[in-house]
């Protein structure tokens, strides 16, 4: 046990948003409520862009209303950013900001940029003797974050996609007449996790359902063998369902649908994979029809048809990273792992936050079937757990009804920050 | 009263599916198992084809428990087809396997295409002295048909985009700099019905939510009001949400986005809206990032965020069709009344196929406000009722339990179809 650390509470939310990044910053305030050593519950505006620019709000003057309806709201109530921490002057006003207003606890939901942030504030504030503990939340729908089982974000986004490609397999199943390539363009830069979870639309022991090919940044591409693998559906099924993956490389390991611009991270911005399968199917395949549909943002703020599972699992994520700081623990993740059962259980741990910080998880090889195109029971068996459950999302007037937080704000007691 | 005409029963899907076609289909077979003038119930497969080729399936052996899922499953159960009837020998081959199997009822579930083709039928039958009653049954998103207040399809399709704007909205104010434009592609051919209805997603006295514009093929597109439109809303929001409908015209009535191919109706086949509107985005605002989303065939199918007063009035319209042509009505088409009240009601009416066939019903232009991107509250009135409530779609392990016909062939009694 370590000694109590006595002072206010820093929650912060980074990189892009997720069905359920909202439940796990319900998760830090409600557990935080419980600790006398917690005084203030602070949320930093647009991650660590309000450390810099001190704009801080006061989660405790939220209603239980709102904490309540965090737990189904899209996108991130504090606001986000890409912004990346990179001048030592920056550090330090992040430093100078904790001071100012006593943040003895920062927690930070977000991947793995976002939680090589977090590590490094960590040892700024060890560096400089400041007592600190900081906990990174596990959040991407990516799921490409290593010594977790899986992510919060991933449950709710592939179970928005299979029930879309269960539907949109109703639809082109009734108009079919062997002449329709219906392609489904999904997220996932570098890893074909989202794409993958598509395979979980095909019901038990009914492989010729679709998603009836799926392509993953994880095989190379080849076009010859693209236009021979919907031509095979073709001859079987009334209509070719395929899901590809935005990151969708050739043998070469370049895009195949690049696009020439970078975001902040130097990260390829991509799009335009389902333009292109469209237009191989119309150049090399004709009479042959394809449609193509583009998920996009829609996909990680789809709350609507969100996984019980994720968004319980975001709310306790959120919930251990308050018990683990208490604990003395700091500059760690909480982590997901699997219960060894036959039944599906989850327990939390922590893995360091350099660890998270610089690895990247794929997508196993050996959970992609040997033609490329489908998933095998070890995916399978692997994902079914997560989308399990509905989560129950409150309706007004035959629509979602969000929560948006008060924002009130925190006084600012320090200069403006000078970029 | 007219007198009694006993003999079976032929149900047919036509067109686009929808959420809640199947719904109307379990109006017909539930309404049908009430009168003892009915003796077999049959559906035919992919509409008038399944006729012609004699592809006809027993609905009465199906499980009360398909029936029952018939309601929230989405696409077409009996499969649909956009064959135009033309040749005088089709529309004698329908007369003649209505001849060998006693077809006496035939309701027919479509949009204006469809209800021609059923016109047409009825008024061969009666040139022939063959007793036949013929009803015809709304369907479609699009929402443009004359003489019915709303079309079955209508409020599922806009309950789920407003709620997908809803959303993405969420996460795009979590991300927003003042530099994105997210723009989402949505269907309509001919009328902005459908993208109107996005106008649902904002809040009551809240005309700063997204959607921030709304792209509608009633108003003629210019690129440079379009420019100016992103701009003020970007000075004033974190980002501009645009919705666009994919028949977006300009002054002279061209598609802005054209395809030059056409389906078998000759309707120029569209896509592409959100990406013209991308374009402009980037050549003209520099350092605005523009995103698409293309909902496509996913909109018409999203049964698991399908309006409950939908499906409901779906499955009345199948239910009347059956009753009004009991009553001795035949060559009409089942119509959707609203009430005078103060609150929403709803009634049934007949109106002739004839009048269907031939109208195309616009969005009011009274209905767009002045600034030619939003919808003023004649519109929000006229679609708030459409999309209350929810459906109760069935889950199982994670997903929609959709309903899937038996599909029980009856023998077939003619030679085979010759095209």
């Amino acid at each position: 046990m370590s000694e109590d650390l006595v002072g206010n509470v820093l929650v912060g939310q980074s990189g892009g948003p997720t069905a359920v990044i909202n439940a796990s910053l319900a998760g830090v305030i409600s557990e935080a409520l419980n600790h006398v050593d917690i005084e203030e519950i602070y949320g930093c505006l647009n991650g660590v862009l309000g450390i810099l620019h001190e704009d801080l709000i006061d989660l405790a003057a939220e209603s239980q209303q709102t904490i309540r309806g965090l737990k189904f709201t899209p996108g991130a109530a504090l606001g986000t950013c890409r912004y990346k921490l990179k001048k030592q002057a920056d550090f330090d006003r992040v430093l100078e900001v904790f001071k100012a207003h006593n943040i003895r606890y920062f927690f930070y939901a977000g991947g793995n940029d976002s939680q090589d942030t977090a590590d490094k504030i960590s040892k700024l504030a060890q560096a400089q003797g400041y007592a600190l503990r900081v906990i990174g939340i596990p959040k991407t729908i990516d799921n490409d974050l290593v010594s977790t089982d899986h992510t919060p974000g991933y449950g709710s986004v592939i179970k928005y996609i299979s029930t879309t490609i269960r539907e949109i397999a109703c639809d082109n199943a009734a108009m079919g007449q062997h002449d329709l390539v219906q392609i489904v363009e999904v997220m996932g830069r570098n890893a074909g996790w989202i794409a993958a979870g598509s395979a979980l639309a095909k019901r038990r022991e009914q492989p010729h359902d679709a998603p009836h090919l799926i392509y993953l940044p994880e095989v190379a591409f080849s076009a010859e063998k693209f236009v021979a693998d919907v031509q095979r559906v073709l001859k079987r099924e009334k209509f070719c369902l395929v899901v590809v993956g935005e990151g969708l490389v050739d043998a070469d390991g370049n895009y195949v649908a690049a696009a020439d611009k970078t975001d902040a991270f130097g990260h390829a911005q991509l799009g335009g994979a389902a333009e292109y399968l469209q237009g191989l199917v119309e150049q090399n395949l004709p009479g042959i029809k394809a449609r193509t549909v583009k998920l996009g943002m829609a996909q990680r703020a789809a709350a609507h048809i969100g996984s019980k599972t994720d968004a319980e699992e975001a709310y306790l994520a959120g919930q251990m990273a308050v018990k683990a700081a208490i604990r003395g623990e700091t500059d760690k993740m909480v982590t997901l792992l699997r219960g060894d059962n036959e039944h599906y259980t989850v327990e939390t741990g922590l893995a360091p936050l350099s660890e998270i910080a610089n690895g990247v998880k794929k997508l196993p090889r050996e959970w992609i079937s040997e033609d490329g195109v489908s998933m095998n029971h070890q995916f399978l068996r692997y994902a079914t757990p997560l989308i399990q459950g509905e989560t129950q999302v409150t309706y007004e007037n035959g629509l979602p009804a969000f929560a948006r937080l008060d924002k009130v704000s925190v006084d600012k007691v320090l200069p403006a920050y000078e970029a």
